[in-house]
């Protein structure tokens, strides 16, 4: 995919997401609840978990349809739902006390501890509601897949999850983790979701978990899920906090291990590589079109060498 | 409904939930994470939404399919890790700041704040997984319906309903709430879970949302979500900490508003004994058959004239 087409592509797939999102995330929501959950979602982020929700749709046919396209809208945004949620209670005083975030201050310094974690709670919840609509709502997604997408987020996101991760990582701080205690720590906190964004955008277009083309996109979720801590954890060593848009070098401060104080600078970058070229095999052998994967090619790519 | 019967029902509807609970969370979540959730979930509380679950389940006639019968088990679990994490979210210090839950220090004195909300985002994400089984585990439950409990669910929970309630408790205290505010308040904030539980029994029933019964168990629902929180306010008012097993009397002490401090203690108790009459005639009108509904008339009378 030429970069100036993939830019189109995910310029098109992020204005659909924000519009989407800033429809769905109620501002009307009582006693400034709705404007906590605005802030701590709208209008920041990368919408990594989204592009590819939306990339794995159209790989895997999703998009021929309208059903399809509403419930890959809607797995796209209920991810990034609880993506933010995770951001909002992480940078909480309990956890990772952290006051910036995409160069903003974070929710609880802005509307208070008690308002954060709400709006967290919130969103999680609104994550479902989202990948649950009525049948007078949107168009129509059929029962069976909102429950498989249901599933499949739920999962993600819980103790066997992204929450299991995090209670790994808080056990972490000052511990000499070996490689693999590493590795299964990111593949639940951050790989686990990144995954179930393919899986969910794949699910979308009708691929059954027992299709070679959906563990095809099984694997690539899981080499990209792991890649990109592993590019996190060097763009954290290397680059100053404005580039982030959050506080830079903050794990490595607080003894937390990362993949460069595990498999040092180099190590970590050649890993990266490595798995990026596991994803694009992944995708070779899924069986679906060049054109039809061409977005996931690219997210690949850009996931790997980003450089904030 | 004898009493000695409805013992007999909820005694065994009681160890049902309870030993589902103790094999759907998790002893094996990593680094405690598990420990903290089992801590907050299982072996306290009356169960009284899982109870209204099954009870609402029994009078659809949900009872009578082995789907029927697991999905109502799942949704009454479902409603617990909801409630339950909220519990563990709304004693930490930067919302009620409570040492104290059934009698046992609050999850977050014992596990730490960090682990304990990570354990609410856990119990959160994994009632949604226990609504959404994969067509290996359980008795099958039919996709269309697990999609129907997770919608019903997750807007009860998030900010329109539970979590905007708190949202508006949050914001209420030291307000002269008037009466009409501080019933939206509790509506959302407890009674959209108990009507939601009514209602996910109803719908494990296979109660479409345009018939009669099914509009009259939301009503008894509606009632009882009310009759519930007025029942609370005064029990807080007139009980010890010993008998509730929670630090009594905090919301007045916080000068926070209650039904007590709006419309007195003999006002409240009226307005209780109204809203057992609405509820008991929701279920006489409901078409649905004396015996069926039995449980549900008797958790009624319980919800209400209950000393604890």
């Amino acid at each position: 995919m030429h970069p100036d087409a993939f830019k189109g592509w995910s310029a098109q797939a992020l204005t659909r997401v924000e519009s989407a999102l800033g429809e769905w995330v109620p501002a009307s929501a009582p006693a400034g609840l709705g404007e906590a959950m605005r802030y701590g979602v709208l209008d920041g982020g990368k919408r990594l978990r989204a592009l590819l929700v939306l990339a794995a749709a159209e790989a895997a046919g999703a998009c021929a349809t309208p059903e399809g396209r509403e419930a890959a809208l809607r797995a796209a945004c209920a991810v990034e739902l609880i993506h933010a949620y995770s951001l909002v209670h992480d940078d909480m005083p309990c956890m990772d006390n952290d006051v910036l975030r995409r160069g903003k201050p974070t929710v609880h310094v802005k509307y208070g501890e008690a308002q954060a974690m709400l709006a967290g709670d919130a969103m999680q919840a609104l994550a479902f509601e989202v990948l649950t609509p009525d049948a007078g709502e949107g168009a129509g997604v059929p029962p069976a897949l909102q429950a498989r997408l249901s599933r499949l987020l739920a999962r993600a996101s819980g103790q066997s999850g992204m929450a299991g991760g995090q209670a790994i990582d808080l056990a972490s701080v000052g511990q000499a983790l070996n490689e693999a205690t590493l590795r299964d720590m990111h593949q639940r906190k951050t790989g686990a979701l990144l995954r179930a964004s393919v899986q969910m955008g794949a699910a979308c277009g009708g691929l059954q978990a027992d299709s070679a083309a959906w563990q095809a996109l099984s694997d690539y979720g899981h080499a990209m899920g792991l890649a990109f801590q592993i590019v996190d954890d060097v763009l954290d060593a290397t680059q100053g906090s404005e580039v982030l848009g959050k506080t830079a070098g903050k794990d490595a401060d607080a003894n937390k291990p990362t993949y460069v104080s595990l498999l040092g600078l180099q190590g970590a970058r050649d890993e990266a590589m490595g798995l990026l070229q596991q994803a694009l095999s992944a995708l070779s052998r899924s069986g679906l079109g060049v054109d039809a994967t061409a977005p996931l090619r690219a997210l690949a790519e850009r996931i790997v060498q980003r450089d904030h």
